[in-house]
């Protein structure tokens, strides 16, 4: 097995950096399109096994990254819980009930790592068969904040103001809230690593729109609850977590009993490491927009990037998502440049 | 005159903190409301100066902050620059063309600071006769990154990806937009304390999505320049820049020829002055979503925030724009908040 991504997670030696961008498996494979268009919308193919197989090995054949990640979506968890969302179309996730109080959070269901989510543990499954041990698969969750931001507001939003509105004017429920996602997370993680998942990540992609207070309060106390939950039941699988735009939370963050951090584009590896220490491994950070540009540029910054972050206790990646219409060339020039670096 | 403010600015000894809100002149005034019906569209209102200054004078009057600020939206600089848009309600501003290559730039006008928004200069004449010395006004600009974004993107987004990929693939043409920019947005501004303002701020709305590299580049070196210039022209007229999330760029900014730091709700107090040193005033940084809470919580959030910036060289303001669905009580209750504290 190709285990360097795992061996980076645990600041173990690496022959070379180990590379994989998040959204991966997606819109930029014209062969995940070609899967897309078979069914009616991207639900159905996050719910089918068969199909979120196939689209999670597409990268893995196609880019030669040296992870495979579920295809599936943080927003199963809120509706495992209890609340149905639509994803529209080039507009994103709509969720029709949303929580408004203490009686909405009393129906939500805690989701179960057993009987909840079985298509994301059979797809989980049906790849970790489909990859025969050649390199890692991860599984991820979003963390508690990102969803009840989304369980809140219904959808996205620039400010997820009634969310942020909901912390500030009760904060009491909110906790009531974020403990059950908590609770589900720490289940759905767990069920992803007993179906096969050899690591695992936690998105918290509105990390940043908190203040470093209400972060800390809001955020970071229930990642850490998954983190410790997570670990007592599996102590060598390498968890990550994601706080995008949470610059101001990294030394916290660094305290986390979690592997790895991922950094955003804004955040300089070099004053990370220094504030993160050498106990953790850091994983991005490349602006996606470089992806935009030509293979010399491309070359250029990656490289840059790579010097600064150095070859010890770093996996490659970007700082967010690849962005949908980016050439699958560049982006192998990203993997290759990463992957002939010395 | 209650020149509080423009002490604060420049370093100078105040009786109390002075207090403004960004986006104080709008929508969560009722009688904002009433004026805005009467005409078809936001821009109308903008390019009325009787109007204009009408609804600038309200939260002198209703929210009794310590200066008032031109009514007006950084994107007339790109529409008298030859880019004209549109504001659609509830959605934003939209061009219809955009910047695609040199041909489109070499077709912009740099704006005069003379002929050019006469109507802005109008406005500011109407508000300064009926301030009649009460208090400042405050000038302002978007600083010529935020304005690139708009005019190549066309409208507000997420990422700003059609913006960003022009500065990765065509930097030199990036230059040759972003100094047009700068150029008018110097003009403007010098045109606006021409006509009466009293302090002026720039706005770097989009600074956050660029990496601490590419901000540096593309952004920094332009706000720099108009500081200069501004300065050059009038050195006593104070300068506020807010770079929103640029908390990667703060060393840099406070090396700017400018008085005043603008910070948003995520940049810690403490953390920001020993980053900015004594040398810059600091204005903000309460997060928005507070004033959707109750006053208790409202008083203790602004006083604990108040105590960390501490009486000198600050400037009480929300880290961002207040949100349109706030009540007026609650934003008094912030003011008085500042206003009693000692």
């Amino acid at each position: 097995m190709n285990d360097l991504i795992i061996r980076a997670a645990k600041g173990e030696k690496v022959e070379r950096i180990p590379v994989w961008l998040m959204r991966q498996a997606g819109r930029i494979l014209p062969q995940y399109r070609k899967v897309r268009n078979k069914v009616k919308d991207f639900k159905e193919l996050v719910k089918n096994p068969e199909l979120a197989c196939e689209v999670t090995l597409q990268p893995v054949n196609i880019l030669n990254v040296d992870a495979a990640i579920i295809f599936s979506d943080i927003l199963v968890v809120p509706e495992a819980m209890g609340l149905p969302y639509l994803m529209i179309e080039s507009k994103g996730p709509y969720f029709e009930k949303t929580i408004k109080s203490v009686k909405d959070i009393k129906k939500l269901n805690i989701v179960s790592g057993r009987e909840d989510l079985k298509y994301v543990m059979d797809a989980i499954k049906l790849v970790k068969k489909e990859l025969n041990g050649s390199i890692p698969l991860i599984g991820f969750a979003g963390a508690p904040w990102t969803i009840f931001a989304y369980m809140v507001e219904g959808q996205g939003s620039k400010t997820f103001s009634k969310a942020k509105k909901l912390l500030y004017t009760n904060p009491l429920i909110s906790h009531e809230l974020l403990t059950k996602i908590s609770k589900s997370t720490s289940n759905y993680l767990i069920g992803q690593i007993n179906s096969g998942a050899d690591m695992v990540q936690i998105f918290d992609s509105w990390a940043g729109i908190l203040s470093p207070e209400m972060y800390a309060e809001f955020s970071l106390k229930y990642i850490s609850e998954i983190c410790d939950e997570v670990k007592k039941n599996f102590p060598s699988i390498p968890i990550t977590v994601f706080a995008k735009d949470a610059f101001f939370a990294l030394q916290k963050l660094s305290k986390l009993n979690c592997n790895v951090i991922g950094l955003d584009w804004t955040m300089d590896p070099v004053e990370s490491r220094k504030i993160i220490g050498p106990g953790k491994t850091l994983q991005g950070n490349l602006d996606p927009c470089v992806l935009y540009s030509d293979f010399s540029t491309i070359k250029k910054v990656s490289l840059k990037m790579i010097q600064n972050f150095g070859k010890h206790r770093y996996i490659a990646n970007l700082g967010h998502g690849v962005y949908p219409d980016t050439k699958v060339d560049n982006v192998k020039c990203f993997i290759d440049t990463v992957k002939n670096y010395n």
